[in-house]
């Protein structure tokens, strides 16, 4: 069994913690959080602080990414296994540099980017690679709630409450639907070229749309839609897609899991998906692996 | 640069050539062939036995998968990598485990069963079962044609010459249609019954054409859609979905010679797609690869 803990307890840990309870090689060890009362989870221990867990084997950081770096350099110095999806693609590599010596230099593993997007549509795109090297990808994102766009919404003078949707347009185009609650005494006309304006939205095609409730219309629903034309040797117009229709938090706390299973089978140092084999991610016997999946 | 050996040249070992002509960081040893002219190929050596070829890092052996894995024995035991496309699915495991053997012995490395299928689409069942434990993975093949099922037709008695065409009817079914040129004498409705109660038919919905000529129908054109609807945590009704539309020789040269590249990344061993990191397949430097596909 592998001791997992849980850290950091939003809408992805929640879903991390009901994938660890879902699956037969895990047990979990707690709850790392600064909010939630000790008793709240039943039986699972709720802590402040790590240390106060017995035997962790892996920690699966589910803080918002701009803290996981600092979070996985301290967790990988006690000597615990750390897996994330951090998702700031721009500095993924000196995030990866950083925490694989780290790791190295205390004999632990770690996991990063594991999610979706990036993660298994990273793997995805790799493969798609090696299927046909010359051509284009195209990921084509949506419709569903993007988290960066909405919290830009939210930071914009007049806006009380917001939700920014993502529509795939097609060739990595994307529609910005924007549903905002004004504050009261604000002019909507002003706060809507405010958000078209932001830096989030000034290259896209954006709409925003006035709305009594902003909750009334959140749905975890996402999709993407990754599609290659390109070439196999010299042949041309090879095509290759690959799609999803999913939850979007219960899909990252499930790759999450899967790469914490991954992350205790790698020699010292840190790992992006597509430095994983797929086999690692699953349970189950080598032997049974095969015959089934190969 | 990767010395690589094409050993035997049909269909498949001809889009090998080119996909490692293609290739920036390969270099053709030369061409193993029983019935091909030394001179057939312009500046590429074509030699009846792979000893007569200096410095082969991989062989990638094209010949019938009933061959294969003899002549990949014979050659790691050399101390020559190999790479194939081994797709007797019932035998992968007892392959895989006489080659791991051989060369870990020889201090060589084998990848096998490096096609579509088994192959990529191994790797993505993989990958459907990691983002979704539980579930239902189909995998549904076409149009296109099946070697196994045009040879098995070829068999019978009346038939001059045969192509048989996979046509996918979702979750796993499939029709065949099977294109006949009947040899004078016979009676079509014998032959085609004949056909209908092959093995290789006998459970699926066939029908059987007479036409004058088979030739004229060919078309190297394949597909496949492999869906899964699953379990990711217990959220339900995840649905995951990879397509292709490939020309087949294209592709299976292709990712040989991208499996031929991973080869030369592993330890000694055998490893079937799914035990290989996706990145590993492509040409590059790692840090481009991470910030480039991540």
């Amino acid at each position: 069994m592998i001791r997992a803990a849980v850290y950091s307890y939003g809408n992805i840990g929640h879903a991390v913690l009901e994938a660890l309870l879902a699956s037969p090689d895990f047990e979990v060890a707690g709850v790392v959080s600064g909010s939630l009362e000790p008793g709240a989870l039943g039986d699972i221990p709720v802590v402040r602080d790590i240390d106060a867990l017995s035997n962790v084997d892996v920690a699966i950081l589910c803080a918002p990414s701009r803290a996981v770096p600092d979070i996985a350099a301290q967790l990988l110095a006690k000597g615990i296994c750390t897996v994330d999806s951090y998702d700031i693609h721009t500095t993924v590599y000196e995030v990866h540099e950083r925490l694989d010596k780290i790791a190295k230099e205390n004999g632990t593993a770690a996991v990063m980017s594991a999610g979706w997007d990036p993660g298994t549509d990273s793997m995805v795109r790799a493969l798609l690679e090696a299927m046909a090297p010359k051509g284009i990808t195209y990921t084509d994102f949506g419709p569903g709630m993007s988290m960066g766009h909405t919290v830009a919404v939210k930071a914009i003078d007049g806006v009380k409450n917001a939700l920014s949707m993502t529509i795939p347009l097609g060739t990595g185009i994307h529609r910005r639907m924007v549903y905002i609650e004004l504050e009261d005494g604000y002019d909507f006309e002003k706060v809507a070229s405010a958000i078209k304006n932001d830096a989030y939205f000034v290259h896209d095609e954006t709409h925003v749309i006035k709305v009594d409730s902003v909750d009334a219309l959140k749905d975890m629903g996402h999709g993407v839609h990754l599609v290659r034309k390109g070439v196999s040797g010299n042949t041309h117009s090879q095509r290759i897609g690959f799609t999803m229709e999913i939850n979007n938090p219960a899909l990252t706390g499930q790759i999450l899991v899967s790469a914490a299973r991954a992350v205790k089978k790698q020699a010292p140092g840190c790992y992006t998906m597509i430095e994983l084999p797929p086999m690692d991610l699953l349970y189950g016997e080598k032997e049974d692996l095969i015959r089934r999946l190969v």
